[in-house]
């Protein structure tokens, strides 16, 4: 048969390219920044090697642009991620993401008896250890660590 | 500063393309398929432009070689999806996925008082109708149709 045609996702022309994912992440990231929902050209690529992570994740997104405080939602699954911000098919800006002081919503609170998880309350977190995230619940002051880290249904 | 590099996303080795997706079915495509999970290099588009159906996604996986009946299980949500196998670079075969004759999983009953729903019981239909997909419970017989398809949680 025929040679299988090269499928080259081109660079976008405007456009957030989010690079070093944990590929074991990106659908959380997807997750967290909604993109299940777009509907402007979104490529995903997982499992891609990587010098810096072995292997990582990569998320290119058209026309969208983050404000700060929504990629740095995804600091607490991708804390290396690096976002290039795409204008004209060039890239016009460099951003890392950086831990928020407080999360609200996104993240479960490890508690099973918190307010947050038996009623019908957003959950709200004060960030109290940027290096080993663990988050500190605003409602019943308990830590919830990485490992504990689960997200809300979306 | 410099332009953007072109991140192409070339051909795979070995593997399956995945076409013809609907883009607003992807995830749940990625969620039968379990393709969250999976190892080898992954990549999607999502709102591609396709003459067939205005939008589309592609899936491409490497390494990964579906049976009939796990990518039958896709025509629920990707009727008119179409697969290429990959082998060293070249289509070495094309294939269309088939509505089943019973699916086992993945769907929830419609009905909320079915078994399936209140015990620890895999749901179990018969396709009723392919055309218009209508699934009838083995267990309550109540039918769920095309606009009441819901997903197990993964």
């Amino acid at each position: 048969m025929a040679k299988h045609k090269i499928l080259s996702v081109n660079a976008i022309e405007n456009g957030t390219v989010i690079d070093h994912v944990p590929s074991e992440n990106l659908f959380k990231v997807i997750y967290i920044l909604g993109l299940e929902k777009i509907t402007t050209m979104v490529t995903f690529g997982a499992n891609l090697d990587s010098r810096k992570l072995g292997r990582k994740a990569i998320i290119k997104v058209s026309e969208v642009f983050f404000k700060d405080d929504e990629i740095n939602k995804i600091s607490l699954v991708a804390p290396h991620a690096s976002l290039n911000i795409i204008r004209d098919y060039e890239v016009v800006e460099k951003r890392d993401v950086t831990i928020p002081d407080e999360i609200i919503g996104i993240v479960k609170c490890f508690n099973p008896k918190c307010v947050t998880n038996t009623e019908a309350v957003t959950t709200h977190f004060w960030v109290q250890n940027k290096q080993k995230v663990a988050l500190r619940c605003q409602y019943c002051e308990k830590l919830t660590t990485q490992e504990e880290l689960q997200f809300e249904a979306s």
